[in-house]
């Protein structure tokens, strides 16, 4: 049900009891002296209604070849010893600057037809973060939220404050027109259409109900470098025809994003405010920390229970200090791959396959 | 070491062993039979440097007043069988109202010489959550975030959109110098003239060091109610000389704030990147469910170990669905009370006392 076992180029290992810090660094040495060589990069690139039926083979084609890409950029850093942190930045700059997803170049339109992007970054060796949310004219949010986690004692800034910094930091700055897709303004004026008719019926309520294809498409990256250092970024444009400075998940480390080298590192997709009510991205490092999972048990407990609880929808990426790698989904399909020693990437899109 | 244990109308519990839903239902039931009639509240106005040398009896005396005062508004609500989420968003009211405390009235300035609002509140039955952040306009922020929980499908709203909506709802709106207090400008005078001498020396670094007892006052409260839910709510003006936009860990579901029946109600106050990075308020949460640590035994591991191993500084207030609470805190004192069946409020300052 949604559950992507690790690749064969994984290590699998099962529940170990009540994972400590002594553990962490036993596994530490084992992981040095057997090895030290590996890494591991997994991404998504958002989970939602995708139905083997909706898609034709040539837009299968083109979002798998826009992951691969991404995988490559990452195994460039990650198989010349470069950090787990440089790699998951670089990775989601890739699927910002793709159209195809809904972060960077692609993002959605507000309820007011401009964008608002969000992004974090976590590193899980010092558990430094940082993370933009708000942010209307930075081309790559992820990097941004990489300044803010090592150029600033804070971790998030927002709006124009946020700008103002990207700005001191010579961050790319773009006009509103960079993020315009004709995709998303076809379905920002389709929605705009549908708000007008029910307007006169539920005036005083807000907007719930998306079509589910147009929620999703965040995307995220996790690895593990030759060092055994974890990190994760998230990228969003948020939701279709959301409101004026609604922020979700992806810059909210905690829920959306999170790294820790004795758990693992964290990045979500779905409905950004379920995954704020259960710390999504905390929770599977918990699990791992204090019920002892393996990562993929503890992404499949926080996805199949916790989130489905609440009935939200969406997915997770994870990988623990010694590359073992956790997916777990329970929508229709999630946009994800990944690409390991072997040097070979893998994308997927439905559940099952 | 920081470590208050429950007052004597208190039923204190050991660990029991891993929290289950099984055994929250259980409970639940012996509640309803012996204790249906019990309630408590715990509030803060903060945590840092705060030695009894530097306060005089009648600041002390003020300040334990304005605390006696938001837990008889409290009392108002618990004891006529009024629900945990509404007496955490009035007892917050009342300490945002108070010129003494750094959230609403009595707020601290931003670097450009303004004021910027957080506040979050979460209720642990629904698992549901409000926040808005970098307000400028709102009298109250803890009342525009639990009208985001209730009347949006979203929890965290940012800056003008936060506004907008607040617009919409009727919360009071006021011109920013109702915000201004002397004692704070005084405080953002010092701060500029310092950062004036500063800037020739370390131009490009952000600012981190800050005297401690400017960075404190977040105020919050976490409440059980006679039908065992469970609920918590922070407000913060943030940090003296914040820059624009900067967000810390009140808003922040999971950091901050969080609450779930099953375990506890959690508000934290202290440096506010710290909290984020450890998700303390969500990590309190994770140790009761997943190690079956008691409430004070769990504050007292992310505040002493998670936080401590950061060198970050300040403290936690939570309370179970058995009405067990637990303080915690590293820092020289935190503005604190409680006050439960008895109808006595008992309020504290320093570390010890």
């Amino acid at each position: 049900m949604g559950k992507i076992g690790p690749g064969p180029c994984f290590r699998v290992n099962g529940d170990s009891g009540i994972f400590s810090l002594v553990q962490a660094q036993d596994r530490q040495v084992s992981r040095d002296s057997q090895s030290s060589r590996r890494w591991e990069l997994v991404v998504h690139g958002g989970a939602g209604t995708i139905e083997k039926k909706q898609m034709t083979d040539e837009l299968e084609s083109i979002i798998k070849k826009a992951l691969n890409e991404a995988l490559t950029v990452g195994r460039q850093i990650l198989s010349e010893g470069g950090a787990a942190v440089h790699a998951v930045e670089r990775v989601t700059v890739a699927l910002e600057d793709s159209p195809l997803f809904n972060a960077g170049k692609g993002s959605v339109f507000t309820s007011t037809g401009i964008h608002e992007l969000d992004a974090s970054i976590m590193e899980g060796k010092s558990l430094n973060a940082g993370a933009v949310a708000a942010v209307k004219h930075i081309r790559n949010p992820v990097t941004a939220a990489r300044l803010v986690m090592e150029a600033s004692p804070h971790i998030l800034l927002t709006g124009e404050g946020a700008e103002e910094f990207a700005r001191e930091r010579d961050v790319a700055l773009v006009s509103p027109e960079y993020f315009y897709t004709e995709r998303r303004w076809r379905q920002y004026i389709a929605r705009k259409e549908r708000e007008v008719e029910m307007t006169e019926l539920e005036s005083s309520q807000d907007i719930t109900a998306e079509p589910a294809e147009e929620m999703y498409g965040t995307v995220g990256a996790v690895a593990c470098d030759k060092e055994g250092n974890v990190a994760a970024a998230t990228s969003t444009g948020g939701t279709t025809f959301k409101r004026l400075g609604r922020v979700g998940d992806s810059p909210v480390i905690g829920a959306g994003t999170y790294a820790d080298n004795r758990t693992c590192a964290v990045s979500g997709t779905g409905t950004g405010e379920y995954f704020i009510r259960i710390a999504a991205a905390h929770h599977v490092s918990a699990l791992m920390a204090y019920e002892g999972l393996s990562v993929q048990k503890a992404c499949d407990k926080v996805i199949h229970e916790k989130l489905s609880e609440l009935e939200g929808e969406g997915g997770v990426i994870a990988i623990d200090a010694e590359r073992n790698m956790g997916i777990s989904l329970n929508s229709e399909g999630m946009y994800r791959g990944w690409i390991g020693q072997d040097g070979n990437p893998v994308a997927k899109i439905y559940k099952e396959s």
